[in-house]
């Protein structure tokens, strides 16, 4: 088993808990503030939007928090997902026995990334409080793929405002949702204020994802039937995502491995806290791992960015958050990886940043692809743009430790496919693909627009 | 472990051998003719074409044949793929608990099909031979970016000549065969005197796979450097995809099941075989088990077709095999599921067919859709249009078995996903889909062309 291709546990492996960092973070997150009063908020102001078992999870410093038997048979469609040693990537760097890659991949459920980890567990605490709908937003669709395959299963509407350029670009998105029953429209529509108002001062608005989260939010704050469901961000979001984790650290240990090196892409920061929160708590404890966060060099809001309190949505209508960000008011340039198209970043993997756990690099497109066709034709899965990112710092490490001649374990997170963003690969296999940085002076110019909050 | 969801093997039990039916069968395939003299062509008539070792497998009776250590390391990628117990789809139907729905699932590979199943063995028996290209044709894309895949692994060229209206229609199918390195021309080109001749005649021509597969046979024929790789119909390219079943058995004994009623859709016969022909031996010896092939109603050709020689492509071109066939004039409509739109059937497929020991049944696209539908939302996987008409005769004897009382357990191959065919369920959504049924003097008109040959 040492010297597996893919390791694979079977369905009575799947975690059984929820793995919660914050119990064992030297510090609890700072908490989310009302906008107006700059006072922490509660429970109560964020009932209108969530069910309240997910407020319960998103304030929780419970270590271990059960995984409901429903969610569980639910996940049993595609977990535990399988941990691959990159042995044909590894053998075309050339890399030494004792230099190891290993992924994680999350592209075997039926929306086809990690997003359904956190949907299916949203949808069924819904259901449990007799929720007949969600109401969310999507910007590239993966997100609202999942909440749509996940309101199927148990038989809750979902309505997702798509933004209207990726609503017009990828009609195969919209069709995904619709296969599976939800209903999805082009944002800014005329079904909300939100959207009504957008349309009256451009009637050929392309939409944002700040519009749509707009739309969204207040579908569900405007309707009885309706809560609000987000994608990533959020603790509760992060927390739903470990069984990622969780299941890689019994999967290396069926290959007698332990990464020195645990990496993962951001935007929101769902799917690198799912890799890499379960493993925080034996670096906590001493050991020698590094754990990186790898965000696009055109949305830098870990290492360009600040640590400071803004507001989640470009529209100024959710609480402050304590987070990584570029501003609220910050436009992200259109790169392919639309799922790390984000302003902030989740207000979790900020403060471990700030705590010195975690570290973060940029990197730029073009070499984020051209590490995604070297893995796609050695390894043979075509990567979601988003993780192309991690793959390019993972060979980048591999390579160094070899340099170096050193030892190293290397573990990263591939966390869906690209069978959707044929479009993008085809830019950079006929040299269309561009790089974008925005110049420090357009960041500062967001950066100057932060709400001021004494602390 | 009765009863699982996913019922998941280890890379161990990757079977060893595939299963060759034709050392079972009760009389031995009739021998493919050569068009001219009508005699039977014998391995040197196919040298030019295929590697040696595929040509060996092509006329062999040996019962099991040895899969090569590098293939199943290459199996090892996404092999065993699961066998799922269909829970929730169950459920949807009010199924009594002594009827059973199973389904093998082989859109796990990188291409997203069952596919690489025989395009990996084929590149490797090449590779092992000094063969530096590959030439192919493909229709919707699945087979072309299978063996691109395959090519990749390998170090081996590939070069696809892809119908033209799929092309310009599917042009994601195109940038994932580059993606692994593949060359993708539309067909009719200007590089083949056949693909020449076509556009002097219509500049515009659509292509057609007759003429895709027109200019690749010639493509390898001229070349030294390079042979031809079919993906269906022919012994070798079945006998691949039998490692299915063969895991499918092992998976069922996992659930303490055994099937009554093996399915799987019918274009050119290889996904079908795959999952049935490892059940024949104890059907031969008695074991009461049926095997459906569910051909789509626009293309029937173990329905309405007839048992005689014809030539596997439009042109003429190739040795004349018996098959179930329409005439190879026969130009099916254009359903979406483009992996069932051919005039004949696999000689093995026919001949038992012929036997009685499988059946047959035709499926219109809507209801096949319908049914997808269905699945889509209960057990989450968007299926591709080909199994979807496996999925509806599921349906179908789950329910017939319902009504009678009788108890029934029932499997079918899911062969791919549906994440690349998403225009096909947006028109069926958005009821624009429809039904296509040949008229009887259509089929007969083209059936009258067939070649005439003394049995």
């Amino acid at each position: 088993m040492a010297d597996s291709t893919r390791y694979v546990l079977q369905e009575n492996q799947i975690p059984t808990s929820w793995y919660n960092v914050v119990a064992d973070l030297p510090t609890p997150p700072p908490p989310p503030l009302n906008p107006g009063t700059k006072m922490p908020i509660g429970p109560e102001d964020l009932a209108p939007l969530f069910p309240m078992a997910i407020i319960q999870q998103e304030v929780s410093a419970q270590r271990h928090i059960d995984i409901p038997g429903e969610v569980l048979d639910i996940y049993k469609l595609w977990r535990p997902t399988p941990l691959y040693r990159a042995h044909r990537l590894e053998a075309a760097l050339d890399l030494p026995k004792n230099v190891r890659i290993f992924y994680k991949y999350e592209g075997t459920s039926p929306a086809g990334s990690h997003k359904p980890n956190t949907a299916v567990p949203q949808a069924y605490y819904a259901k449990q409080e007799g929720v007949t709908r969600l109401a969310t937003e999507t910007g590239a669709g993966q997100w609202g793929s999942a909440l749509s395959f996940a309101g199927a299963l148990f038989g809750i509407d979902v309505k997702v405002y798509m933004v209207k350029i990726s609503f017009s670009q990828k009609p195969y998105r919209r069709a995904l949702m619709e296969t599976w029953g939800a209903q999805c429209v082009a944002s800014p529509s005329n079904e909300t204020n939100a959207g009504r108002a957008i349309l009256a001062a451009d009637p050929d608005s392309n939409g944002s994802l700040g519009i749509a989260i707009s739309e969204a939010v207040e579908d569900a704050a405007t309707r009885e039937d309706t809560k609000y469901a987000l994608g990533s961000v959020l603790n509760h979001v992060l927390l739903h995502q470990t069984v990622i984790g969780q299941e890689a650290i019994a999967q290396m240990a069926m290959a007698d491995a332990y990464p020195d090196v645990v990496i993962g892409c951001t935007g929101g920061g769902s799917n690198f806290a799912g890799i890499s929160f379960p493993f925080v708590p034996e670096k906590l404890n001493g050991k020698n791992i590094r754990i990186i966060a790898v965000e696009p060099a055109a949305c830098p809001s870990l290492t360009k960015g600040v640590y400071a309190y803004d507001f989640g949505d470009t529209a100024g209508m959710t609480p402050l958050m304590k987070m990584h960000t570029l501003g609220s008011a910050f436009m992200p340039a259109s790169i392919h990886a639309g799922g790390l198209r984000y302003h902030g970043m989740a207000p979790l993997v900020s403060l471990m940043h700030d705590q010195g756990i975690i570290e973060a690099q940029a990197v730029k497109q073009r070499d984020a692809f051209a590490a995604a066709i070297q893995f796609a034709r050695t390894e043979g899965i075509l990567p979601a743009p988003e993780p192309t990112h991690a793959i390019k710092v993972a060979i980048d490490e591999a390579l160094k430790a070899k340099e170096a001649g050193e030892e190293k374990t290397i573990l990263f997170n591939l966390c869906g496919h690209g069978n959707f963003d044929l479009v993008a690969y085809d830019r950079y296999i006929s040299g269309q693909m561009e790089d974008y940085e925005h110049p420090q002076s357009e960041i500062a110019m967001a950066l100057a627009g932060l709400p001021s909050v004494a602390e």
